[in-house]
């Protein structure tokens, strides 16, 4: 392969590596307006905003579906974050506790 | 509303987030192959592996296509997280430097 063949394919990868992080951005996005009615139906109703088990199903579903090649405890650390930011957020937005 | 309802609600919310996180699983796996394919590619023409001017232009992307509710810097902070472990994983499978 030469360079100038190299950069067209990388170039290649780039715009669908930009169009996977696009569709990641609005998925994310979607979760977060799903979480934030969770949080309103919790608050109505007096429910404890934080539950162990809830969260342990929602990395099995993430384990269970994940087929690679990520490694599941790297899908895990990256949901971490995600469930962490929304967290956050909630607290930030609601003030849920 | 009463608990009853509460709960069927969750129910459906929680259905929502869990096909959300599949696809969310799907989609970075799709990405973990394109990285992959660039890091094979950059291998063969001897090209550097990391560029920082690109991770900037990525980081643009998230930024310009998020339309919240997330905030862009918590949008970030999960994409720094999903890249890191990218490069980890590369690292580990290609022995790429």
């Amino acid at each position: 392969m030469t360079i100038e063949e190299a950069k067209n394919v990388l170039a290649g990868c780039r715009g669908q590596i930009d169009e996977i992080d696009r569709q990641l951005v609005r998925l994310i996005n979607d979760r977060v307006r799903v979480v934030e009615r969770i949080g309103a139906v919790k608050k109505e109703v007096a429910m404890p905003v934080y539950e162990p088990k809830r969260e342990e199903e929602v990395y099995r579903n993430i384990e269970t579906s994940n087929e690679g090649p990520l490694p599941n405890d790297a899908a895990r650390r990256i949901f971490e974050r995600i469930i962490d930011e929304m967290r956050t957020l909630q607290r930030t937005r609601m003030g849920a506790k």
